[in-house]
């Protein structure tokens, strides 16, 4: 009999609940963890420790940031291999055959009920705990502001990318500039707009549905992973990040 | 500013999630708790108290009962007079204008969006706590038996009930017979099948929808709410139905 808490755990891992912020951070690609039964998708176990499994060290700076911000933060438990939380379900990637150049066997020739097992363990319950979690600030009348984490791999089917970090966004563009100002001015590093990706609705969820559809400001945060891969760079980088993200509490202190 | 926490509380307390037991309780109607801005739905404080806002005593045995069967423990965070957890959603009692002989002046007239804020931030989130649960028990490969605790008035619109307390059930006559057979062998005490109600999927939600549409055994228990007033009559009934639900574990010990 497997371990339900520890093999199926609940789809979100909810931190600090009752944070005060106005910030609400959402970390999808937190964990590479598969239930036993699906063997790693046919994955070798090298590659699971790797971005293709998971957006490494995006945990553990969603973590520091919801410590030093007092926010609420929402992290996925599951590889993003079994059902992408970022993607709009049965969108292409949802469930992904490939991963940059890697094949994901256990992805192929899935069953329809497969497919809707994995929707209703994971995609679903973490979302609608987002959901419901946003539609209970609202009521209570709690300015809020989305900021998702993420990091991506330094050089991606051989091109190698230049950022220190990406602020991404669909809406919120002064939002955004304010972080990439903030952050620029503070470090002096190499953080650009909507780099190294875009968002949209396609193939995005956070931001267009929790963000846009609710007209919440939100954004997308992408550090470059070799940057977090240690206590020390994670912890520059929440200190990076807390700042900056702070000067946008309503309520201070 | 309301506290999110205290005002506006996520709709469902989890109570001992790793519980090793078969039994899932569900408690629906555990909590009389209503965000302030409702101002009681017009309902004198002294009827916010009774059976008409909450089955009385039921949260107190479904807790008792988590702990003396190591179960885990659903347990609803609001009034059902803002919405109640038991009823299909649009049902005519799902936001009653009267209960029993009391009007409810603040469920009356109410908008659209009212009416999809409660099912938003009360109804869904619960029932889609359950529904993840159950899938990933599913996964796991655990057996699961669901009982859902309720209480009822002695008195109903003028006429006594004698039942000491009542087993309902859909499908599940074999578990529903053991445990009143159960009851009534340890207690002398007069238990009743499918009393003071009957178990339908018109005016029932949890019984049906996480019991019958997953070919689960599911009961729902029904004790009179004047034998479970205080800390003894509770802990009485947590006694006589903990041995009874007991002995349906699949893993003991």
């Amino acid at each position: 009999m497997a371990s339900l808490a520890e093999d199926w755990p609940e789809a979100v891992e909810t931190v600090n609940p009752s944070g005060s912020s106005e910030i609400v951070l959402i970390c999808e690609h937190a964990s590479n963890h598969m239930p036993a039964e699906y063997r790693g998708l046919g994955v070798s176990p090298a590659d699971l420790r790797t971005h293709i499994a998971w957006d490494v060290g995006a945990a553990e700076v969603a973590r520091g940031l919801a410590e030093v911000l007092d926010a609420p933060a929402f992290l996925g438990t599951y590889s993003r291999l079994l059902i992408d939380l970022n993607r709009p379900f049965r969108s292409p990637a949802s469930i992904p055959a490939r991963s940059e150049a890697t094949d994901i066997p256990g992805n192929l020739g899935l069953s329809e009920a497969e497919i809707e097992r994995r929707r209703r363990t994971m995609f679903t319950p973490f979302h609608d705990k987002v959901a419901s979690y946003l539609d209970r600030r609202r009521a209570a009348g709690r300015p809020t502001r989305i900021v998702t984490i993420h990091s991506f791999t330094p050089v991606f089917l051989g091109v190698a990318r230049p950022w220190h970090a990406g602020i991404l966004f669909d809406r919120s563009h002064d939002f955004a500039e304010a972080v990439i100002e903030g952050l620029a001015r503070s470090s002096g590093l190499n953080v650009a707009a909507n780099q190294p990706y875009t968002v949209d609705r396609e193939s995005d969820y956070a931001i267009p549905v929790h963000g846009t559809d609710r007209d919440l400001p939100a954004i997308l945060v992408e550090i470059r992973n070799d940057l977090i891969t240690d206590a020390n760079g994670i912890a520059e980088w929440v200190g990076r990040l807390g700042p900056v993200l702070r000067s946008f509490h309503a309520g201070q202190g």
